[in-house]
């Protein structure tokens, strides 16, 4: 037969649709005797809550659009697992946008989100054209990016992280370590922590920057031309795919690590630290940053009037490998 | 103001709510000034067409549910990044159903997305015991699992894969090469060629199955003591993060590599190949499959008549490392 709908419910039970839908959604007064009824309805038709009608009904969708560079990248695969398990537990579905660091395709997904009337979104993109942010009268959580406009950023501590990394290269004795990071704008608190430490240490800053859609084999291309031209004797790779990559260049080019040059990565991801334990990096507190904005969002869209003070930086650390 | 509605924009352009649905879903007879009318409503009034009205107009929510273990293994971030950019170029969403090998979670997942009507879904987990898909009135399609219920598979030439990388492993003289792989049911085509190889040579096999849930720090425990109470001269992982865990056993034990183990993994996602250049490991062709499966199941909405054949196998290749 065919699919049981509201309107069969309702008849079984002998209630109106507005009574199911009340069931359903658990408002207002219901007796006992009704709420027994269409339960027992419900049971014997096999029914279930179309979410179509039930959106109609509450006005929400129950989605949370979530919109990341890719989640090819294991930072972001381990983000975006963080923020789904997030807001599964609290009741929403994730719909993922994988906008492959590209800020057109970001922006149309921006539009589609808010057509299909989206709860909330929540953002970890680079792409720093987009402002159409600003105008969505939407809850937005950004994740360790600016968006602008009032939004809540969830993010790890970069200025520490940025600031025991370089320490650390100095530490081993690196006097010429290089820094290679996406771009280099002022919101790189990485990059900040990098400069202030080698300044306070009388040591001139090389910062390196690639680009965010440059690809893998350009971006390769440009870390070893980088790495040959400075004489680096450390590099600060602020991810962990560019340090391993300088890794591969010290391997190709004869020189030994830590003894020629010394590395550290960023990031921390699971997949890197069950696959190349040897790496020094700094650990982000990735499951961490996840859940938090997904708690974020979902407490901005059950209660909008209440107002979300600064979020604080989660606490990174740095794990010794032996590449450094 | 608020947000302007269908019928705002059929008031503005002097026509009625269905006018304007038959514009936005290009269907019936309009003509062109009825057209151009609705259209510079739309205009005028910021109108963007609300995705669950339009939805219970065509009974279609334009979503594709993709069930996965979780998108932060590298192997599945890159699948449902392909996945994603299939769906979204054949016009369909991306719900992320992320399931942590958990088969109760996924049991769960199954139904809460029949509850929202999506349109098909997209799974590749390796939960065995859910059975439900079989009863699912939805095209659904299944990336490198069986299903069962006559559910196309997408998949890699798993025969193949295992084939080559046994092969090799004897090739480079091994001749007690253990296979360690998630589980030895009979549909693990990887298996049966390992141990075809073997048997050809003489050979007796070693097969170590560690099971799906198995948390990290346990399969890397197990790995370790199968890898010294076999006596293994050689490691066949059918996947690349137990062969690095392989790999790191030797370092730890002060074995060389490939001298005295030689390893060989499998799926080389983008982040192995370009993080790990140097494991010797079965290519997987991740973004063909993700994308080969976003069409079928396109193909199968748009036309549910059409007969599905079996989707031949896609080709695999062995990319050889500094680990064999």
């Amino acid at each position: 037969m065919a699919r049981p709908k509201l309107h069969d419910v309702a008849a079984r039970a002998g209630v109106s649709v507005t009574t199911v839908s009340r069931v359903l959604n658990n408002r207002g007064y219901l007796s006992d005797d009704v709420r027994a009824r269409v339960g027992a309805a419900i049971d014997e038709l096999g029914y279930r809550p179309d979410a179509i009608a039930r959106s109609l009904i509450r006005r929400r969708s129950g989605l949370i659009g979530v919109i990341v560079p890719t989640v090819a990248d294991p930072f972001f695969g381990e983000l975006v697992a963080a923020i789904e398990h997030g807001l599964a537990e609290r009741g929403y579905k994730t719909l993922l946008c994988d906008c492959q660091e590209n800020p057109e395709r970001e922006a149309e997904y921006l539009d589609l989100l808010q057509a299909n009337r989206v709860d909330g979104i929540v953002t970890s993109t680079h792409n720093r054209g987009v402002t159409a942010y600003e105008d969505a009268d939407l809850p937005i959580v950004a994740v360790d990016r600016r968006v602008g406009g009032g939004i809540p950023i969830v993010r790890g501590d970069n200025r520490t992280g940025g600031r025991l990394a370089t320490e650390h290269l100095l530490a081993r004795g690196a006097r010429a370590p290089v820094l290679v990071t996406a771009t280099d704008h002022e919101g790189n608190d990485r990059a900040a922590s990098y400069r202030e430490v080698m300044a306070s240490h009388g040591l001139a800053p090389r910062v390196r920057a690639y680009g965010y859609s440059t690809g893998i084999d350009e971006r390769r291309a440009l870390v070893e031309t980088w790495l040959s031209e400075t004489a680096a004797d450390g590099v600060f790779a602020t991810d962990d795919l560019t340090a391993l990559m300088a890794l591969e260049w010290a391997h190709k080019t004869g020189r030994s690590v830590p003894g020629d040059l010394r590395i550290v990565g960023y990031d921390g991801s699971a997949v890197v630290r069950w696959g190349m334990p040897g790496l020094t990096t700094v650990i982000q507190p990735i499951a961490r940053l996840g859940r938090r904005a997904a708690d974020l969002v979902a407490d901005r869209i059950e209660d909008p009037e209440r107002l979300t003070p600064a979020e604080p930086p989660l606490p990174v650390e740095l794990r010794l490998g032996w590449t450094s």
